[in-house]
């Protein structure tokens, strides 16, 4: 039986509402924030309570919601509630395509829109692609278990979501042993918090490092690969993730250890220059738990992503493959 | 008048005892810690209350303080409490090379063991060392300041006792600009508590930045050069620096940006790869002020340095010369 963190499937639907994990708290707490519409929705996004892989679910059942809320509207109401929910997805957070995924259901909609059986077309639709990710992300997950090496001492930055777990049962079901070097991830310690957590708890061994000690453990050769999700990637196979992901990966191909990245792609831009980089607010830097860590007055520049050219990219493993 | 920060001489002497500022308390409070002798000073060195230049400031006045309590005894027993005195120093923390500077002060009492005039011998050398020391770094502030572009936007990570103030009062003296881009410096924070501080204080523009964002600061061309300190060089240029600056090296040598170090040079070791690194207690990674912020139970690895190679410097600024 595979294991599975609750990072890998982290929103739920209930009755009129969604439950999303709040992974600002982990690990000291597992609790979900009740959701009833897009608007609970996308304030759970900017304050980063979901991330990752969270914003697809937080889409999908934004979606959902107004889908059920307006089951009984006329279409034109449907499309109308389709379009202002995209919208306000749309404008949450920069780097992750949003867009790409609302006009999805949006099309939906206008295809559908003379037809009485639009609100079935878009429940089944809905229902098969929450299913059909939990598929893909599996078959991912497999795919990435191939390439770790027999005894694999892995580097990983920030948070996958849960499918690093999966990863690891994978790469045990096949035979290897498997161990982990995660970076703390700040400021928002997503690799303490986060992946240290969910692997340790699945009983894998990693070991937290300060991210100033990527280049430390990689030249002493205390791992033999590195692997990182992606928040976005263009058509050349650049890509967007946690900022810190691109000196990861200049220094593993100095040093010729192999670097993994899970992406879902996308032709709709051409290469990492056209991937927007989201600024997050300074406070982030600035204070900690609420306490200022920082001299008054000094201020700081906190870009949440970095872009990373895929000449250094070993091997991408996307989604649907 | 060039300005001083506090950290530029972070240890003084008084009467029977020496203050030492304690660093860990910085922006807080500014606060010295009185040490009575060689233990004090060792305790505030393990501590990492006092860090990098103070640590040798440490090692005069622990000297300073053996002598004058010995001052009246028989040559022997001085040699006694020299010995002493190196051997605890010695055996504080591994990277900064304290053997070397402690073997001076013992090699002196041998060399005057049979003279009357011991006492007074140690005691103007060692008062000469003082002097010599603070305008050594003088020297080597304003050699770095020539380095500096006219337009300097200046990337640096940790913290290097002061020294950078000077060198942008001189760049400034020279009629260069001077902005500095500090990274937070991880897990102590020493760029956001001293490095922004004193920047800061005295004037200087200056933005924290999280580890993580390095590559991208330097990718984006935000700065035009870089520059650190060192705890420790070896005879071929390589040297040992806070964890962390041999990835700002490698990224600074990827995108063509000048990257200057301050050293000690030393010919006692012939390359990086015979430098110590100290590996610190894996608490300060896994705790912040006493609380817990990583999952229980989860394993923390935390190299104080690494070592970067002669072939990442664009310029070795050594001091004495």
């Amino acid at each position: 039986m595979i294991k599975e963190s609750p990072l890998f499937w982290p929103v739920v639907q209930e009755k009129n509402y969604c439950l999303i994990l709040d992974e600002t708290l982990i690990p000291e707490k597992i609790k979900y924030i009740k959701a009833y519409g897009v608007n609970d929705i996308v304030r759970a996004i900017k304050e980063m309570r979901t991330r990752a892989f969270g914003q697809y679910l937080c889409v999908l059942y934004a979606f959902l919601l107004t889908l059920e809320k307006n089951k009984g509207n006329d279409n034109l109401k449907m499309l109308q509630e389709f379009n202002r929910t995209a919208s306000l997805l749309n404008s949450s957070r920069p780097t992750f395509p949003f867009k790409e995924v609302t006009s999805i259901f949006v099309k939906w909609v206008i295809e559908y829109k003379e037809s009485a059986a639009l609100y079935s077309v878009l429940k089944s639709r809905l229902s098969y692609m929450l299913g059909d990710i939990r598929a893909k992300r599996e078959r991912r997950a497999q795919k990435a278990a191939d390439f770790f090496p027999d005894k694999a001492k892995v580097l990983t930055h920030c948070n996958v979501s849960g499918e690093l777990v999966k990863i690891a049962e994978y790469a045990q079901e096949r035979g290897k042993s498997v161990e982990f070097f995660a970076t703390e991830t700040r400021p928002y310690f997503q690799g303490s918090r986060l992946t240290a957590w969910e692997l340790k708890n699945s009983g894998f061994k990693v070991t937290l490092i300060p991210d100033n000690a990527v280049a430390e453990i990689i030249s002493k050769g205390k791992v033999n690969c590195a692997i990182v999700g992606s928040d976005r990637s263009a058509a050349n196979g650049d890509f967007a993730n946690k900022i810190g992901t691109m000196q990861i990966a200049k220094v593993c191909d100095h040093y010729k250890v192999p670097f993994y990245v899970l992406t879902q792609p996308s032709k709709r831009l051409k290469n990492g220059k056209q991937i927007p980089v989201e600024i997050r607010d300074e406070e982030e830097i600035l204070k900690f738990k609420g306490k200022s860590i920082a001299p008054k007055g000094v201020k700081a520049f906190y870009p949440g992503f970095d872009v990373t050219s895929v000449k250094f990219v070993t091997q991408s493993i996307p989604i649907g493959q």
